[in-house]
């Protein structure tokens, strides 16, 4: 069977094309989440999260192993991050609102990296200070989500180098150039911090196995686009004495406008947590949809909430009853739902979502200290 | 004129040969001490050490410019370093005796940095924790030489990682790959924690400039080989706005055995200053040195000071008395003098040093705290 060629790249620098998610599990060496362990997820915690009924959440690596350990009465540890270039976006919300689902459920600990540094050595702020700056910023967002101030420890790897450069440095040894170069596409115009950073992005793998002094599994919830960081830390983990990372890979969400990721870099495909309800209720009202050329047109032939990113928004962030999701695409493909009356609808949910987010966030300024660890 | 070919090689991890230190000025593009430069320092500071007069710190970077900003009220700050893989040697203790001599004539503050990232990302110990041990343990040993405590910062890298890892990513941002490669020899199979390494080794330049909120140009002496370094940190300080370091540059102490410098990996070759007097001692006895093979020839055509180890080590530490020296290099010449005697003298001489640099190292113990610095 002949195949049109697939376009697109996924690298945790770069999301560009159409992705298939089943050529990704492939490539990198993944596992598909299957029935099973969705099953085994819903027999531990009661209810499955919709982002793991929907295929959000797709993938994994030894999600089976935490879960085997877990009900063995081991417990795991969770780690995620943020890279702090800008203001956070719906896009970043998704595998944190993920992530503390998993916390609430199975009790465990997070372990919240900021990279300051990465954003700084991979050029997209031009000073240090400002990323630095950007990740408690971002920290904000973080806290808003809802995590136990108890169980979560954000840091900002500057702020934290006496603690993770030593990790780093074990993982680094132990990571060729050859390697690094091989996974990340670093070239001989990297520059040499960029080239060391993955060993700081490994070293939260193996904190929480430092810091409680015995080995804790930890269980990294984030987009597919950062596997490459766990493949390496996975080869080296054995060798230091740790438990290999596990990881549950997500999709990417899209963004508001045709194709391609939601991302930072195209303003309005994207709505900020910091926007403006109003100009988010705008950003929804011209953003791209499945709908025909006309109204007449679509009420004959009806929508394509599989192109729309309208619907794809209901399906990732703003409908969890996955009934209420069916009857919108059923009532989208007979053209009974026009793309105006969906819109509207959309925009209000984000509009009352971003006032609710804003007021936590506004909360979470003083809460900051609760969360943040320094060295 | 045809010479024969020199080989010599000079790396910050590998002296080897006979080095010729006129073709390293001009290969590491330094320059010579000259007469001139030597004046000034005379002028300055009252008396010339004796490592001056010898030429046995040589050559150097931006030395004059030190000075004139000396001249000027402007005053610098100091910065060497140790590798701490094993007990320090005497070669070990030669710039650091130095180095003190220009503490205490210029009264300026010294920043000791301790690389135990060094000596573990470029295997020279399996463990990081062994390092970062020994990193106290050699400072013992700069607190003996008798630096001031009050102006005096001692630090091991993993320890000050907080203050030193944003200064070294500043730098690493503006080295590349490729200049990398050109500097230090990397290859693929280097680990990416020793590619990232000398942007460690290049923070402390600007280490005083950011500690005392204004410029502040650093001093570095040291042995030659760690010249590299600097020539990458003076490459990117315009661009990020501080002063270049400068940089005095000792040659190096010979072994005790034959060619080659002291080496703590041929430990016939070298005095640690851990090692009991009396094993120094019988070090000394079994020395290489310049004399003939019977007694007879040598009070017949006299000695060869030029390539003896004995002779070197009155020059680089055990005769600070030019006349003295000078004496000991004729009555060699001259047959008067044989190895024995001369050897049981400098035995005499490296016994009472290690004494009393033992019984300093012991009293160092209290002192740490008052050196050390840590994040």
């Amino acid at each position: 069977m002949v195949k049109t060629m697939e376009k697109f790249v996924v690298t945790p620098w770069e999301v560009k094309g159409e992705v298939n998610y089943d050529k990704l599990v492939k490539d990198f060496g993944t596992k598909k989440i299957d029935e099973k362990l969705l099953k085994r997820v819903e027999r531990l915690t009661g209810k499955l999260h919709y982002m793991l009924r929907r295929g959000l959440f797709f993938s994994h690596r030894d999600f089976d192993i935490i879960l085997n350990e877990y009900e063995k009465g081991q417990q795991f540890a969770l780690y995620t991050g943020r890279g702090p270039s800008g203001q956070v976006h719906l896009g970043h919300l998704m595998p944190w609102i993920f992530t503390k689902y998993l916390q609430d459920k199975f009790g465990t600990e997070l372990y919240f990296q900021m990279t300051d540094d990465e954003k700084f050595l991979f050029g997209q702020k031009e000073k240090l200070e400002e990323t630095n700056k950007l990740a408690y910023e971002n920290a904000l967002d973080v806290i808003a989500v809802g995590f136990d101030p108890k169980k979560t420890f954000i840091f900002a790897d500057t702020d934290y180098a006496k603690t993770l450069y030593p990790i780093a440095i074990k993982v680094a040894r132990l990571t060729t150039f050859s390697t690094a170069k091989a996974v990340f596409g670093f070239k001989n115009e990297s520059n040499i911090g960029s080239i060391f950073y993955p060993a700081m992005q490994a070293a939260p793998c193996f904190l929480p196995s430092i810091l409680k002094g015995r080995n804790t599994r930890v269980l990294i919830p984030a987009a597919i686009d950062q596997d490459p960081y766990w493949r390496i830390t996975r080869d080296v983990a054995p060798k230091l004495g740790f438990p290999k990372p596990a990881a549950i890979h997500s999709k990417f969400i899209p963004g508001l406008a045709e194709g391609g990721k939601m991302s930072a870099s195209i303003p309005d495909s994207c709505i900020f947590t910091t926007d403006k309800p109003e100009d988010a209720k705008r950003k929804v009202m011209k953003a791209f949809t499945g709908g025909a050329a006309t109204v007449e047109e679509q009420r004959k032939h009806g929508g394509k909430p599989e192109i729309c990113s309208v619907f794809q928004y209901y399906a990732f962030l703003f409908e969890d009853d996955d009934k209420k999701l069916e009857e919108r695409r059923n009532a989208c493909k007979s053209g009974a739902l026009l793309c105006g009356e969906c819109k509207k609808e959309l925009a209000e949910r984000v509009a009352k979502f971003l006032k609710e987010h804003q007021k936590k966030r506004e909360q979470a300024k003083k809460q900051l200290d609760k969360f943040v660890v320094k060295d």
